[in-house]
């Protein structure tokens, strides 16, 4: 894509207002913070819901990416369904949630199109993609409470907008919406994976992604858990992708979570083993159960992985 | 949702609106009544269809619900998904069909948000929303014939608004139009039976149903049959609950059809051996034959039920 | 539906605008050609995706289809479904590709609604429909280059519109963009060979369709065969009509390709074996795998015909 156009940020913004404007149907609550920027609460106090977190899973990909949910088959019938023809800037430039937003004792991390006026990231060093003239912008966070001021303001500073200029729409792990939201990112984590192991961004040229909606749960570990494990064993991908066909055949026998060296319990359980130390965990655990490469320019088709319907049942209920 | 927005009438409005401006495309056809009130033919004169079904669906549901038709698997392929994020205002305090509009020998039962103004149904007396200030309003039935002027004043009086304000959509149950109308309401039987088990309705909070589009049948006995069948023998339902385990267990246990006394023949049969009393057959048949009942607050998910595919056989054919 | 609107155009015409609108996002270039023709490459020099393939299908239906691609299950499971309520003008009038606009070398077949406008197909003598008022027009070409001048005079002297109101939008079969694009030909096929059967036309009310979207191969001839096998073995179809059951179960048993004397073998084998000759090859062939036919006037379904996944296997891979 073209600079200049402010796509994601431009697209998210529409898609937040667009939100604002059905806050009550979609139970959740629009407030401004003491520096006047935009706050979205669509699941601490306010219920929020399924339709509000397709709608941040479509803020988190600035507009690129296609998001429904319905019932499909089997024990965990509701699942979300992403695909995008742009699924590195949608899920990498984007909705990765890599913008360390902590301060002191607040925790989150910033996923949304921000991310790609900040830059701040090491990732984007790989992603040319900018955008100059963004006149506002979006930020996702996976919490219970509003960012402090500090926050806004490192956000802020990073953007050059004023805070006004800025929408942060938080949902804590626990709610519906942010189960929704979570599992909206089974492409992501295959995208953010297939670059850990190296496989070159531009490469990757479409792609789809599919994982159930586990129920949340009121505890944050078990809720994490849950979210995690519906796309690390029962999420499903495919992309397509540039290149030799032992370059699409390799990334798939990469792709798939059973690679990993901590597959095989619930997340909450891995999670624990490793005293809450998130980076402890191998990083490779992260992506979907089964992947599907397609190498477009030799017409070869690689599939690896499936779904392990035991783990599920163990984590998911 | 807030009182005064008018949000179902205007959103079924707007749905209505674009009905008469694709009416050809839709194979349906526009008309005024006697008392300038507008009749939309949806499948009676016109042919209708599987997309005029469908926006009916989302009239019905007063924009607060999400419908789609596509080809899944199974004998029984083509299926109509629904869902809500505001799921007991979009099924009960809209949907369902439960004002009676009859008149001397014209029988019809009216859904939409027209009984949202109206609350003239005890029902309503749990649903405390309101839409004082709607300036039109939408009326479906399943009929074969647009209201007599008797109905149309009817209606006229109770919502307060002139006949021309008023939009009166129609298709028999025997049109593809209706069949496809009516197994839209798979989520709406699911709360209705809820409603009647004395499950509270505000701890229903987001919920999603799956049935599959019965072929049409030129008999009404069978028609009404099939439609009632792919729902009771056929429908899935997931709903997320507030409250304990204990009672969104309760509520599964309780909620599929197969709980009736009736349960086990076609809806025909059952229909004819209470020699066409409708309110004679055990109001626990309406409902799907699945149901996944997700407690939010504990994190619980119970099952139960199942499709009846012998039935479904008997049935749709 | 009536004539004068010029709905089948303008509707292609509002989704061709949006392409280029969104030409970054979906990968496409628009230029204007010698005549000042507009020209859309959706896939040959530049890279295309599924989201550009499904537009055009859009295109392709002139706005009558409803078209959405998400995975299922299975080994193929990324799927288009496509689905019309004015199945006829959608895929006879528009979609198919009839139009011969081959031109020396060149060799092409126009598809689209402009097929409405111009009317030199005999298949026009049974659909009375036309758009007289129609002030811009698209063509679709399944082809890797744009139309030479001779054929965008040919097509504006047949439409009588200058060639700046006409949008040429191509693709060749080799691309992602072309994959998505002719699979979503799986409700045409099965229309075009229900006409052939001489299956009267204005019977068939209501459709949808389902095929697998093959992984795109570099190689034309094996490119072409997965696309129609996709189709041809995997393809499931159900068409609702009006007559008797005779002639719905009449449709269903000869509908499905296994009724072809060429079924058995990858279509890419079937081509070598008639040395190219495509005329050559069996036009019953050219059906989906599976169809589905329900009588709404009787009430009565048939289904015939199921996917082959050994074919599916040999040529999808």
């Amino acid at each position: 894509m073209r600079d200049g156009h402010a796509y994601l940020n431009r697209s998210a913004q529409h898609i937040a207002d667009a939100m604002i404007e059905d806050a009550d149907r979609l139970g959740i609550g629009h407030s401004r913070g003491s520096l006047g920027e935009h706050l979205i609460d669509a699941g601490a106090n306010h219920q929020g819901g399924i339709e509000a977190g397709l709608r941040i899973v479509e803020i988190c990909m600035g507009g690129l990416g296609k998001v429904s949910a319905a019932l499909a088959t089997g024990k965990w019938p509701y699942s979300v369904d992403v695909r995008s023809s742009q699924p590195v800037l949608a899920c990498l430039g984007s909705q990765y949630a890599g913008w360390n937003l902590s301060h002191e004792k607040y925790f989150a991390m910033g996923s949304g199109p921000v991310r790609a006026l900040a830059r701040v990231e090491p990732l984007f060093e790989e992603i040319p993609y900018r955008e100059p003239n963004a006149d506002s912008s979006v930020v996702v966070l996976e919490t219970s409470t509003p960012p402090p001021a500090a926050v806004v303001e490192k956000v802020s500073k990073a953007t050059g907008l004023a805070p006004e200029k800025l929408t942060f729409v938080y949902a804590p792990t626990q709610s519906l919406t942010g189960s929704m939201q979570i599992v909206g990112r089974v492409l992501e984590v295959a995208l953010h994976k297939a670059h850990d192991l190296k496989f070159p961004m531009d490469a990757i040229v479409d792609g789809a992604g599919r994982a159930p909606i586990p129920a949340p749960h009121p505890d944050f570990l078990q809720a994490m858990g849950r979210t995690n494990d519906a796309i690390i064993y029962g999420g499903l991908v495919q992309l397509y992708v540039r290149g030799s066909a032992e370059a699409a055949r390799d990334l798939a026998e990469q792709l798939p979570s059973r690679t990993s060296r901590d597959y095989g319990q619930p997340f909450a359980d891995i999670f624990k083993k490793f005293k809450g130390d998130f980076y402890a965990i191998d990083p490779h655990l992260f992506s979907p159960a089964e992947v599907i490469i397609t190498a477009i320019e030799t017409g070869d088709t690689f599939r690896s992985g499936s779904a392990d319907n035991a783990m599920l049942e163990q984590s998911l209920g």
